[in-house]
């Protein structure tokens, strides 16, 4: 008796504890028998812009420990530095722009001329002889894949006349992070009216900036400044949101835009001589299909960032891959090895057909522009373009994510003995030798005609 | 009352959703105060053998993260190929036969001869002018020990008169494997018609493989080959189960098996330089005393493999002890400074006991070949031959696990003050020179008599 | 209606397994919207001191994954051998002593002299002729900062006349420890009569030490002693607890102690080359101003070890800080990048104000004299004196622990442009410069008069 309202007790203590959003690490988790091409699940509308959130507590998501958004930055858009608890990769999906990061303990590198010469007391514009100086400024162009370690302030702005459009998946569940599963922007600057809509509890509450948490005595007094203009830091009034319009020239300091036609051509890669912790590099572009590391001309292309070809992604364990394919190419049948991925169209359609670790088909249909999919460790997927173009990015849970082909020359039947084909299928050796050698190809190859598909098979 | 309303509907929110198995990460889950040995909780038959699986959510084995299976192989029986969603380490207990494995990207270094010189259009067995190529091919014996990342497939075949008995433990807990704590192998051939029970909702369901879940016109477009022979990789009629029994010859490449006194010669041991990717030893055999890492002729031998001497553990994060001892032989109690471990009778019996953290027994038995004991870290264990021969293999989840002994030469009572041991146990300095001093071996020593054992204190 | 009763049922079965303790890992376990000063929630009373333990449950400890204990060892204490399942971090609050450890496989390196030319036969006080000899043994003085891997047994005695006063902090939540989320102090030797009372389940129950559990034969044939001594080990009639009170001289064998004027010399520097497993340095002080990171003779200085001044830090993914600020000086607000941390007062008061990562104040209270407060990633907190001087430490999960901070020379204000200062607070650029630019000091600055404080905002 007394053993039952003891269980009766704690059972209420567990509900109103942990009354909200169940656990994360349930033992069947992954067991994800049915997969959904995911869209945003909540909107934040700023003044320049919008932030589109996916629902990380969706069992595709918490099983791979993604955390993905999408940003539209409008021209003269600027989001407000924003800092977050876990490390992240943000791809250039469309639009060009201007991005700053702020490294703890890095020097100002970037600093307004004139510097030598200069007659003190003329004034600059920006007030009485005074030069600003700040962090690096970076240039941003389709395809750039920029990585951003945790507590690092981040900012963009959009100087195009096209919206900058940026994804950014986070993983919340490696050691970067060292809270719960959730992915945490921290606001530097502005607000976010709509609050965090993803938090238990906090759905009805407006996020505020650090600021507006310090006692304005306490600002004035570290930032040698009025209470006033404290005051003014914690942005009360302020209903913009976290991308705001910029009025008037945005003039940072910047180096000149190196374009050739059309703006496509490649960045200068480092040496990697230059790389300390202040001139690490963080941005690569994964457009170019000059860098590809598997291309057919007739096929598409496809491109990968890891640690090998930027370091940080060490400290980071994320990598990405750019896949770019023309109508009928098909990416041969593969599965990631030591990774989950995060799949974002970018542009066009693709036929998806995904197999889990049971053999069943989980995924089958036709993704497109601005849909995301998650691919578990172990799932195989095959992708197959259905319209003229399909681009899209893979982001991985690992800094050396591998994948291991079920078809073509590189692929696991190839390295098989012809016995174990054989054997195990029940074939001929007439029949497995085709299995073996017909697709000599890697990764990509011709897919002939249209294919019908429907709802997965359970 | 719209409290206590939304109370219950959490709860049956909660309820309905994980219906099923309890977490793996509750706060007092290794709190163990009784352990077992373990037997396998689901055999899988299949036509050339069968897998015995222990069931892993067991407290003892979802606390230390283990999965622990063991693979019967007939003669002529092959194992499929299949990968894990984590890394692996698999012991030879009995038997002979043949390996592969299919790491990613890497190419076919088994190449049939003649290479040079030869007259095309012979046939040559397997068809017209063919020859197969295909990835390394190794002997396996009683002894050797295979390192398996996660996502790499890897085949078994039995080539000797008698069983080919195989352990494997794989480690769910470590950043190998980015799902759930379940184990799933995923086969490229074959399937499992009685389902993986182990996992929550999938008891009744027949797992196939990969092929499986594919449409077949895809899979005949990847592979360049005819619908039929997609459809027989799907194996739809096939009930073999994922080990066959092979008719006839089984002729995959593979070098000559460099054989002394039975088969008991050591294999040559890598230099270290060829140690690339696609050559990196893989198997270690730790049955020769000759290398030995604690060694008395009147008592027994132990053999360890770490990331020092088989380098690809570091990515794997274990390791493994073979431990072979004589008749009332005692391995001195100890216990694991940084890894959990499991520990696997191969032959004999020995008397073990177990004391956990708050100083209680918590094992106290007789084990046998076959059966299996999870020691958690920092529960001291001492081991004890009670039959002519005990041989236990030990796999541990840290690349460099490390133990330390309460007592013999390099131990704990050895290295404190004898200050220290004569305040804390209140024994005078001349019977803590004997605790101290009195063993001098290592490891090893001998046990005179039979002891008493018989269920844990509590 | 067999669906209703099945999860009627699984709730009990649910509920009775878990009958305890609550999960460490809820979705939102880290949304501490109200943080407090934490002080010890058991006391360990032994006959020579006491420990005093806080509640690891506790929703910040449990969300930063640390443990944290306070010893206080009285004159002629000793703290008898102990290891636990997590590395640890321990500091020297108050008070000197020694302090010994006993490695895996390390040699006894502390031996009795006369090494050479000494006749045998002559006692020694110990005994017939014979010399002690053990590990390692270390001076321990106020501001050490002792670096513990798991599974490593440690003792300290109180050599000097007032009470030896040590706080550990023990991060459970990285892979040192691979068991569940609790702190499982081992005994070497002595007992805890009260039980472990974080522990479900045990409240009741004495902690023994490790030798209870073992029959007193296998001990006997273990050690070679008789089983009287082998009982003895097992101390069932011992109530001192875990810290003893030494009778008479303590006569360990130690080097000479270096002291200047009051012991307060600092140790000599390691120089790096006999770094080795058995010789690695595992302590460094951190009360002494001349190593100081940051130093302004007027404010204060801060002082840290990670794993480039302490490699063993690497193992154990820990680091720490020492803070010392004199009256009114302010630590300017500041974010922690990549770690949590737990903060300890160990000297004098000062006025917290921490803000969460929604803007909102989560603590706002003056903390003093051994309080513990913890500061998740992410989280900006502000420090500043209100006694003549306010000293703390400060341990991080992290071996290269990184803040940012809000205002001061190397802050994320100053290295973000003008341009989005302005359009960020909307402030003028005159305002915006001196947001940047007016406070030139890095971490510390003056803070003056007295500011008005109270319970956290919500």
């Amino acid at each position: 008796m007394g053993r039952a309202s003891s269980i009766v007790s704690f059972s209420l203590t567990l509900l109103i504890l942990f009354h909200g959003y169940t656990a994360q690490q349930w033992p069947n988790e992954c067991q994800l028998d049915q997969l959904n091409a995911l869209e945003p699940s909540q909107v934040i509308q700023s003044e320049g812009g919008r932030i589109e959130v996916w629902d990380h507590h969706a069992p595709q998501l918490r099983c791979s420990g993604f955390a993905f958004e999408r940003f539209v930055i409008e021209p003269q858009g600027l989001y407000l530095p924003t800092f977050m608890n876990a490390g992240k990769l943000t791809f250039v999906v469309h639009g060009t722009g201007l991005m700053g990061r702020v490294v703890p303990g890095c020097p100002e590198t970037f600093i307004e001329s004139p510097v030598f010469g200069e007659s003190q007391g003329q004034g600059q514009g920006q007030g009485q002889g005074f030069r600003d100086m700040h962090q690096k400024v970076e240039h941003l162009r389709c395809g750039d894949t920029i990585a951003t370690p945790s507590g690092v302030a981040q900012w963009f702005y959009n100087n195009g006349n096209e919206p900058l459009i940026l994804v950014a998946a986070a993983d919340l569940a490696n050691h970067e992070n060292q809270l719960d599963r959730n992915l945490r922007p921290v606001l530097i600057a502005g607000n976010n009216p709509q609050g965090q809509e993803w938090l238990q509890g906090r759905q009805q509450q407006k996020q505020n900036n650090i600021f507006t948490g310090f006692a304005p005595e306490i600002l004035a007094q570290a930032f040698k400044i009025n209470v006033e203009t404290a005051q003014q830091l914690q942005s009360h009034q302020d209903n913009r949101g976290n991308i705001v319009k910029v009025k008037g020239p945005f003039s940072v300091i910047r180096p000149p835009l190196r374009r050739g036609q059309g703006g496509q051509q490649p960045q200068e890669k480092a040496n990697g001589l230059e790389e300390t912790l202040c001139t690490m590099r963080c941005t690569e572009n994964l457009d170019d299909p000059s860098d590809a590391d598997v291309y057919t001309p007739s096929l598409g292309y496809i491109n990968t960032v890891n640690s090998y070809n930027l370091p940080i992604l060490r400290l980071l364990h994320l990598s990405a891959l750019r896949g770019s394919i023309r109508n009928n190419a098909m990416v041969l049948p593969q599965w990631n090895v030591n990774a989950n991925s995060a799949l974002y169209v970018t542009n066009g359609r693709a036929h998806i057909q995904m197999v889990n670790d049971n053999g069943d088909r989980v995924f089958d249909q036709e993704v497109s522009n601005g849909q995301l999919l998650i691919v578990p460790q172990g799932f195989s997927v095959m992708k197959r373009a259905t319209s003229e173009q399909f681009q899209w990015i893979e982001f991985k849970t690992n800094e050396n994510a591998q994948v291991n082909s079920l078809a073509g020359r590189t692929s696991v039947m190839t390295g098989l003995p012809l016995e174990v084909i054989t054997n195990g299928f029940q074939i001929s050796p007439q029949e497995a030798k085709q299995v073996k050698f017909s697709t000599m190809e890697t990764t990509l190859t011709h897919s002939s005609g249209p294919m019908s598909y429907g709802r997965p098979r359970v």
